[in-house]
């Protein structure tokens, strides 16, 4: 059965780090891709303006820009006005505490909708950004509710249960999946795809994954963007190239909401989550 | 970088709904199969000496046998005395309180181990047994620390959560994967497999499934048995075939210990349990 309803974008970017205005002119010519294709969602990886491969805290500083003023969010803002779409992406963020967040934003025609920070840093990111402690937002959109969360926190799936069940329809997922992660053998597919495909199937959400392609500092990626469906397979991709992309999905987002998978069982309603709450025991 | 060790082996079976000499038989042949493989752990299937597709609770309780002192563990305790190993097996449970259980056990030559009663009922199980009320167990064994849950348990996140928090380094999940489950697309690996591999990748644990074949009561199996290593990449199988096998790997449980998944990262520190209290708020 085909989806009907709304085109779903992820750009797989070749960005450079510091280079943001040449990262930015990639941004932009992705999202005039994407609307080109009829796309009212457009994922962007993460750190989308920065890059990613930072020296130090210093340098992402003088890469970071504030959400509610900087140039990065005020581009969006202008370019999803425009094209008419939703932008879903991460950037490096200045908080008006002065820290320096791995941060990502959706942003539309009215503004910016909502800014989350990486609550699980990956590897050197551990010196470089302070961590979030907000939970990942879920914006109501005219075509579904949208989720956010960056990278490494799609590895943790009470993460992803929070964005499901606070009612994302979808998760967008800025990433920058390094190709070293965890090398898959030959024949098998990358486990960062197959985190994202579980995750899906087992929450009933979309999941939107937008990656990086091209050598950055010596550190090359997976190019796994892809989109997948509420079921856990994908829609379009995974890609798996060392090649900019812009790939499209046309989807029925509302078809996440009913978390049924049979007649006596529903993904939601079988949790026990009077027997989880023995999580804390152990944690 | 081979793993050295322990064998460890799932036994994929056909079986009959009723037909308990008979189940029990092909039970007695796959753990002598294993044994003869230099098995120290041998994993059943769901339900192994009743069948699954059972009409009715009087049809299950006429099948089900009390664990402490049934014939199925009973002959499951000398197996594993004879043949030197542990078995993880799913069998129909009379519990002391007269109640019915889908449930599944961990055997040795000192006696049973663990029992333990299926939490997530898929579909007509709600309307023949009782659905259990423990977390999953976990048993030290010479070779490493197994965990044990059965089937559609495996597909909520927490439960894993659960087992890998309280030291699993290898959980026993005993399946009967329906085909009709989650039809893959072509060229798409079964999600119930993807589920497995991802919940061994996002705690880092040993998993060995051992699903059904041949067609029961007009119901077919996915038959795919598989054993998976701690990064979430097969070790053997997943079979996807309908035929009988016992999959064997040698793995060494105590890679599960090491969270470690990188230079400054940790599956388990690099929780965010504080955060996920969060879940309790929208449950």
């Amino acid at each position: 059965m085909p989806d009907t309803g709304t085109v779903v974008a992820v750009a797989q970017l070749a960005l450079a780090v510091g280079e943001l205005d040449a990262n930015r002119q990639a941004v932009r010519a992705a999202v005039a891709e994407a609307a080109a294709a009829g796309a009212r969602l457009v994922v962007l990886p993460e750190l989308s303006d920065s890059g990613y491969v930072l020296s130090d805290a210093d340098e992402a500083r003088s890469c970071a820009s504030p959400a509610a003023t900087g140039v990065t969010l005020r581009e969006w803002r202008s370019l999803a006005g425009r094209h008419n779409l939703t932008i879903a992406g991460g950037f490096c963020e200045l908080g008006p505490d002065g820290k320096v967040y791995n941060s990502a934003a959706i942003v539309d025609a009215s503004g910016t909708r909502a800014v989350y920070r990486k609550a699980h840093l990956w590897d050197a990111e551990k010196k470089i950004f302070t961590p979030g402690d907000d939970p990942p937002p879920v914006v109501e959109l005219p075509f579904g509710s949208v989720g956010l969360m960056i990278c490494y926190d799609l590895e943790f799936p009470e993460w992803v249960r929070l964005a499901a069940l606070r009612g994302a329809d979808l998760i967008a997922v800025p990433v920058n999946w390094a190709a070293s992660g965890s090398p898959a053998p030959p024949g098998e597919r990358s486990g960062e795809v197959i985190a994202a495909q579980a995750a899906a199937s087992s929450n009933g959400v979309f999941i939107a994954v937008a990656d990086r392609c091209k050598t950055e500092r010596g550190v090359d990626w997976l190019g796994g963007s892809v989109i997948i469906r509420r079921g856990g397979y994908p829609a379009a991709g995974p890609l798996c190239q060392d090649r900019t992309a812009v790939l499209t999905a046309t989807v029925d987002l509302r078809l996440a909401r009913d978390k049924r998978i049979g007649e006596l069982n529903d993904l939601f309603t079988d949790r026990r989550p009077d027997l989880y709450a023995r999580l804390w025991d152990v944690a």
